[in-house]
């Protein structure tokens, strides 16, 4: 369970700014269950489980829903606890609360348990419950207090990067998992206090995004692609890079330089006011114009902070409008399968003065022996 | 990620116990997305992310709606694979494919992101989108196989206990840490594949179910609350147990009694018909006749299976019939807060010779020194 750091945690400023999104979609109320949403405005994970949790906030009123066993979890917070006991149903209670207030329009987040919703929509047929867009904007949007605990685990992860580089000069012989353990204990040692994932594919495995690592022993002139992420103090970092055992053919040199392209089309094109479609475009173009478009088979970015995908998704198709204070990873990538593939990934800030890097490890092809 | 065993999966012969709850209950379609029942139809877990995955079961077809990237996954089921692209909106999808196979009323997994069920319901209006008591009726009726694999887990969890027993003649000066650790241990080497949690509670922690280890020191006459649970080649195993550094005061021998009482009252009360309230109702009678009925805080079971706690929930209020097949722990306790806590738990199986024990391990309080 990662909480949000003490620093970083304000209830009545998260409270404020997810209100300020509230009146923009003109909801009454917002329902958060335990999610990254939750973390954020309360300072503290919840389970999700079987035993609703929920916080409900109006526009003047703060209220959570919880078991009465874990009331004792949240009577530090500057909000009225409805507790509930084992043989009641916490979603009558929730619709009482929502109608004491005159809640009509509610928001919910996402990863709310369809059971509970489905049970709120049988008790009150009148309101409506809609996705709540306001939580997403709440967290897409970091303070300038958030980009910094970012760029912190964005620079931790880097440092894991060139360690790994330094550590291992010679890559032919060493299989993928034995790279892959070695990148953890990095993390680990790092201080990230939780490994999301690091995937780990050589030659023709670099291919598949289904692929995390194997007894794949490398094999001089394969390239080696690397996706890790973790939580640093609270938040994620997200990188991928590409190294080889020794210098890979002309063609994959040639497609490299082209996806570094790609990826600094994203970067320029991550803009306030864009919808989030336009770097993916971007990238996009620049490869199809290449050769590769039907190579590049995945969206070239996600939002990260408290979750490691987050809004703004930087997709095909996605109208939601960039602005400053947003996070997202930009990460094209080149797969030819059963030959070998590439992705590079930075996480990037939107700030005033334009796109800007979290990540400083250098993005060339490390090449190896 | 805990995979279905494979001698216990066939998806064929799950869809087939699904369908029959499915025409009990009038749904035309079920929609599982990530959980312990996709686990159990498909053989196999799936991430619960943004990336929205789920099968689609109607009486004669099974779809499942996968991103292009995870396809290959689900290649070698026998179900028709309907792909969606990175900038396309599977909810669309999924509404299409019921349309197209004339479903009207729908069941949804519990578990499923409520984002993705409002899509849904914006999408198809026309249906009708519930709670699928289907769902939790085929998980809860267990066949002689998966009875069978529940009981290699809870005697496998009874070794754990037993070795810890053996191992810690001296609990006085221990800390709840030191022993949790001891417990962890002894799982991982026992082969559980997830540790599920580990939670001492001494002297008065062991009132608090918001308590799971600490630095406290365990002196002579504290009792301790150990209650742990895994995952044991695919199944769960969940067990409480009491241990006592040294002989404990008269007045806490005595309620262990009367909670022993308890627990045997709510054994007894697992009967085939009987609502799921009977056994917390009897466990209850006891404990209030002895002046504990308010230092019972919680219901007195939960089901368990590929999930830790699933259907059938032994709590007041719940009509669910009990049936046989049916897999549950029984569990009663007694807390009095800044004092003592006790609370002890095994797992029964209804049969169709009655209820019975899985765990075998002793229910005797443990004393040591």
């Amino acid at each position: 369970m990662s909480h949000c750091p003490a620093e970083l945690f304000s209830p009545l400023a998260g409270f404020a700014k997810l209100r300020a999104f509230m009146r923009d979609e003109a909801l009454d109320a917002v329902v958060v269950g335990p999610s990254a949403s939750f973390r954020q405005l309360l300072g503290r994970n919840a389970n999700l489980t079987e035993r609703m949790v929920a916080l409900l906030l109006t526009a003047d009123d703060a209220v959570i829903v919880v078991p009465r066993l874990q009331q004792p979890l949240y009577q530090h917070l500057p909000i009225e606890r409805a507790i509930w006991d084992e043989h009641e149903d916490p979603t009558v209670l929730a619709c009482r609360i929502l109608r004491e207030r005159g809640c009509r329009t509610i928001g919910i987040n996402r990863e709310f348990w369809s059971g509970f919703l489905m049970r709120m929509q049988e008790h009150a047929p009148d309101m409506i419950f809609k996705g709540a867009v306001a939580l997403d904007l709440m967290r897409a949007i970091k303070t300038p207090d958030e980009i910094a605990a970012l760029t912190r685990a964005a620079h931790r992860i880097d440092e894991v990067w060139d360690r790994f580089l330094d550590q291992h000069p010679i890559l032919s012989g060493r299989t993928e998992l034995e790279l892959r353990s070695a990148i953890m204990s990095l993390m680990q040692g790092a201080g990230f206090s939780h490994v999301a994932w690091v995937d780990v594919g050589a030659g023709p495995n670099g291919a598949s995004s289904l692929h995390h690592g194997s007894d794949y022993v490398i094999r001089p002139g394969d390239a080696i692609v690397f996706d890790f992420a973790g939580v640093f103090d609270g938040w994620y970092a997200d990188i991928c890079r590409v190294a080889a055992a020794g210098t890979p053919e002309q063609e994959y040199l040639d497609a490299y330089s082209i996806l570094i392209e790609a990826q600094e089309a994203a970067f320029q094109a991550i803009r306030p006011g864009v919808p989030a479609s336009a770097p993916d475009e971007a990238a996009r173009a620049i490869l199809t114009a290449a050769g590769y478009g039907d190579a590049f088979t995945h969206r070239v970015g996600h939002g990260i902070g408290l979750d490691a995908h987050e809004e703004p998704y930087l997709v095909r198709g996605s109208n939601l409008q960039l602005a400053v204070g947003m996070v997202m990873s930009d990460e094209p990538g080149i797969y030819l399968p059963g030959r070998w593939g590439m992705r590079v990934e930075d996480i990037v800030a939107l700030t005033a003065d334009g796109p800007v890097r979290l990540n400083r490890a250098s993005r060339s092809l490390a090449i190896r022996k």
